[in-house]
């Protein structure tokens, strides 16, 4: 039996079902005319996936279910496959606001399938995830609380949908994203539909965001599947972009067909672009006849930049903005922000302001100027000095007095506080009020390395409408600036002199970039220290670094270059010393400072926001901690 | 049979297992001095209940279990019942993770009790909140799923635990805070544990942030729990501060024993107070021997001031501060916010600051200065216009070139682009610089009506280390206003001129107070429609609104004043535009401000941050909004 299959990566719009369903329809019809047999749309491609508690509105299921009951409509004469939330009126979930499912809908000659071996006539996601940005279990009833209440095996809800087509008995096994993703449940749902008999290919309808190196993986995963059930298995994800407040996720689609041996057969070419591919699949003999193709690498800065470009792209259009004001300050983060952003809105919606104080060398504005010159945008300079000389003399001229003794306190503003005045004067003094001026807005250019330990000014150069590069270590920063002069742009637009300039944030003489004095943070080493502290799956504190280091595996362990540690610290004081300043400054300043960051980007296994969840609780060190700590300095 | 129990409604520092240990050890000596028998802990004592995702640091978890057992040394001759987080270390969470449960232990004689007829020697927790703040499902693993692995029945696994004490068989039913809260969930533990026989007593372990409205209900809950089994029931909350981050969260404790009939025979005399009660109970009548206690009103202004204050006091000292700076502007918001704060941490580490501006009416400057000597705090007078015009000045008269071909672009500061110039002067350029020099921080004092649709600056009057008032909507802003004077001061320290000022923000001559012009939202009015789009379990939108103002039903619904909606717009047409511009506002710059807010003390059933979760998905009217607007548009 051979059925043409349409590959639906559309972009989802989250929260439009308008729109999606305007996207739909005009893809059923390109379908229908290419003669496609099964057309497939990604998870919850009506609502959109990435809602928050937009859920809770009655009235938006209202809106979604009947924007549904439209594609329904649509399936004469074809399988329509698709993701909804459904909606059960009569029951209520665990939180008592009315039963929601993330749920697959087949619909086929205007009728929807699944209901004869089912409790409904669609299939109900099994597996819902609860970590990093997914919180399904806040809003939906997954199969097994529905089992639960049943009073049924999870097993015997485990069924394929059948259906007659073109005369034949037609066995699909419908599932949705996590499902597929088994690997740390007990439950492993492709294996108990197989086992029902009769299955002829595989659907996992999907809402997956992109993160570095997860394509592999999940061509890993899902081959075996395929493999194992002996069954062809298609995935299709959408594209896009959706967040959840603090952070933003991009979607790059990836769509695959895996056949019964598990090797790809079909690929949806670009990843992050919506696409409509007719496959014609044969189901006797599950695909084999194909060309098998290779995975792409997924985990290196070409993908990253293809994200966040991709990022910029959409965020800025669904927010309205297409003009963004950058400060660049003869650095190495500004200038790759301005390149991404020059390159992905153009050089006239870009403009680029250098805000010198007394302590910027003219090393720093020339580079700055260089840059904005090698990109073509808008220059303005703006400089500090003036205000944030007035500012300190305004508050240290101007004692407060306690009304009834008269008693006065003479504020005096030190070298510390200064820096910080001068980081919010850019920002939020001028940045803010020229980007509004110009139409538009003005970004924030932090990494995460200093995002990690908030070496950044709340309200200065920790503000701006968007962190594009907040999910980025300072050696990624680099590793962006080469890529962006090589490939993207293919000539040297960030001039080689920002890429050698000591990183500095200039805000005192102590900070002379061309005395090569800068940041506290020894990259090298600190970029790999700070991720071992939320990147890793169970996540490395004090107390394993400790460890670690009096095995002498902490450089292994954490991924750094060998022997930089010793190279670093005179001994084991000064290496415990740094350990507990910036594990301090983590979550201390640092989680203060991200509790009012921008929206961050997410390329990692691990991004600040919503996909990583802090709580401001203060600095703690196990008592394990200090036992090896004593250790270790009565040892030396 | 008599017991005696302690009560121990301890303070839980969040993510301080080493001060928590320290606090139950000095507890359990004082009970045992007082002869107690049975000693009860809150839930999650040990390691804190909000930790976000600290959860995930296997040495914090190591770090818990080792303090735990400390706890279970101490049981000699006296039962423990605390809270901890429980882990097998053989298995892992649907995350991948090491398995973990929030589980109650029950330790007697050094040993714990209750692994006889149960596959752990502790209690897990049943149903997982997974909505508003709570997120356990993230991180816990239900004796739900454990069920369905163990592939048993829920039921064979609700036992209670039975123990010889003083020769009698002893059986105690122990649950975990949501256990207890079953109404919408199918699974009742408390039942299914009495129907197993011998329970005398209900021990609900809890760690449960106050809520307006909360206690009574938790005693409609309880009483009826108690009155069915017929079986007395204790519960015990802890008290403190505990947060996500974005929102903060009190604990009133409210510690409360009710007996067999449902009475309520005692309670933890003051809320937000650590304390150890010693209970006789009767477990032969139930403790129906006991006088029976009315429950407290649990909703009016006094309950959100002690909540405030309480946040106030525990959060400045969790970050280490007791100073802070208040930018006053003569108006309401910030003259409470300066009334709390003073009361809280004392006039001398109080500073108030006012920024006048030209708009700034000598009413306001006036009326600032007299709260300020009320109050007896330090007071300074930072005027900002000198700066304001400067800022206008230099980005005006320094067009952007383009390098290239000089290409210049005159930017043009807008009078709406110059009201936020103003408001970031004040928060970012001086209050920031002043709380610095003062050695504290600077309050955000915005209320939940501004910050639902963003009537605020970014940086600028948003900006603050807390928004101690964004969970109060303006009209019970006014409500503390008088409470603050008649009840917390006993005077006036609020002048009534500040009471009786039309709130305007003073930003442009068009905002002024002396022609009573102000704040372009009508409280009395919008305030009950915001609060319907975020409070209602189930959510409202324009759709149902649209709906009840057709049927004649809107201000009963949305609970204001009978009669207002059609004294305030002229007709449908403007009632339909003012509901979309608010609308528009609220999921528009409203949101994209919050992202970026201040930590929110949370008082209501529904906070901005991490209670109510938002996406920036921009502005959605649903289908059948259009067809109620059309319909309603021309039938008029």
């Amino acid at each position: 039996m051979n059925i043409k299959i349409a590959m639906c990566q559309m972009e989802v719009i989250p929260g439009r079902p308008d729109i999606n369903t305007e996207i739909m329809l005009a893809m059923i019809e390109e379908a229908r005319m290419k003669n496609a047999e099964i057309i497939v749309f990604p998870e919850m491609c009506i609502p959109g996936y990435l809602l928050g508690d937009t859920w809770e509105q009655t009235s938006f299921l209202k809106d979604c279910e009947s924007y549904g009951e439209q594609i329904i409509a649509k399936s004469n004469d074809l399988i329509i496959i698709f993701g909804n939330v459904a909606v059960d009126w009569d029951k209520i979930g665990d939180d008592g606001r009315v039963r929601k499912y993330n749920a697959c809908f087949i619909a086929h000659d205007q009728k929807l399938l699944g209901g004869d071996n089912f409790p409904y006539p669609f299939r109900i996601k099994t597996l819902l995830p609860n970590y990093r940005e997914f919180e399904e279990e806040r809003h939906f009833y997954s199969l097994r609380k529905l089992a639960e209440e049943l009073n049924q095996k999870l097993d015997e809800l485990m069924q394929p949908v059948y259906l007659s087509y073109k005369g034949e008995r037609l066995g699909l096994g419908c599932i949705l994203c996590e499902d597929s993703w088994y690997e740390n449940y007990f439950t492993k749902p492709i294996e108990l539909i197989n086992n029902k008999g009769g299955v002829h290919l595989f659907i996992n309808i999907s809402s997956s965001p992109f993160t570095l190196g997860k394509n592999n993986k999940r061509n890993r995963l899902f081959s075996r599947q395929a493999r194992e059930t002996g069954v062809p298995l298609v995935y299709i994800n959408n594209v896009g972009i959706q967040n959840n407040g603090k952070t933003i996720y991009t979607f790059d689609g990836s769509s695959t067909i895996y056949n019964c041996r598990g090797n790809i057969i079909y690929h949806c070419h670009q990843p992050f672009k919506q696409s409509l591919d007719i496959v014609d699949l044969n189901l006797s003999n599950g695909g084999t006849n194909k060309n098998i193709i290779n995975s792409v690498p997924d985990q290196d800065i070409s993908c990253i930049y293809r994200s966040l470009d991709y990022a910029v792209k959409k965020f800025t259009k669904s927010i309205g903005i297409n003009k963004v004001v950058i400060g660049v300050s003869g650095g190495i983060d500004s200038a790759v922000s301005a390149a991404l952003y020059t390159k992905a809105l153009g050089p006239e919606n870009v403009m680029l302001v250098n805000m010198p104080s007394k302590y910027n060398s003219n090393t720093t504005k020339d580079l700055a100027k260089i840059l904005a010159n090698n990109l073509g945008c808008f220059y303005d300079v703006l400089p500090i000095q003036e205000v944030v000389d007035h500012t300190i003399k305004q508050i240290e001229n101007n004692p407060a007095v306690r009304l009834a003794d008269n008693k006065k306190i003479n504020l005096k503003i030190s070298p510390f506080i200064a820096e910080n005045i001068q980081a919010r004067d850019r920002s939020a003094r001028l940045l803010a009020a020229v980007a509004a001026a110009f139409g538009g807005v003005f970004t924030c250019n932090a990494n995460k390395s200093e995002m990690t330990v908030g070496y950044s000014t709340l309200y200065g150069d920790q503000a701006g409408f968007l962190a594009a590069l907040a999910d980025l270590w300072k050696h990624q920063v680099y590793e962006l600036a080469h890529y962006l002069n090589q490939y993207v742009y293919g000539h040297e637009v960030i001039p080689q002199g920002i890429i050698n300039l000591v990183p500095s944030a200039e805000l005192s003489f102590e900070q002379s970039v061309d005395k090569g004095m800068g940041d506290p943070i020894i990259y090298p080493y600190h970029d790999y220290l700070f991720r071992s502290f939320i990147e890793p799956w169970e996540r490395v504190t004090p107390e394993d670094i400790l460890k670690w280091y009096s095995d002498g595996v902490l450089e292994e362990n954490i991924g750094c270059e060998p022997g930089l540690v010793n190279k670093i610290f005179a001994g084991p004081a000064e290496f415990i010393k740094d350990l507990e300043r910036w594990w301090s400054l983590f979550n201390g300043m640092g989680l203060a400072k991200r509790i009012q960051a921008p929206p961050v980007v997410a390329v990692s296994r691990r991004a600040y926001g919503f996909d990583y969840r802090e709580s401001q609780n203060g600095i703690y060190f196990t008592r394990q901690y200090y036992r090896l700590k004593e250790q270790i300095l009565r040892s030396c």
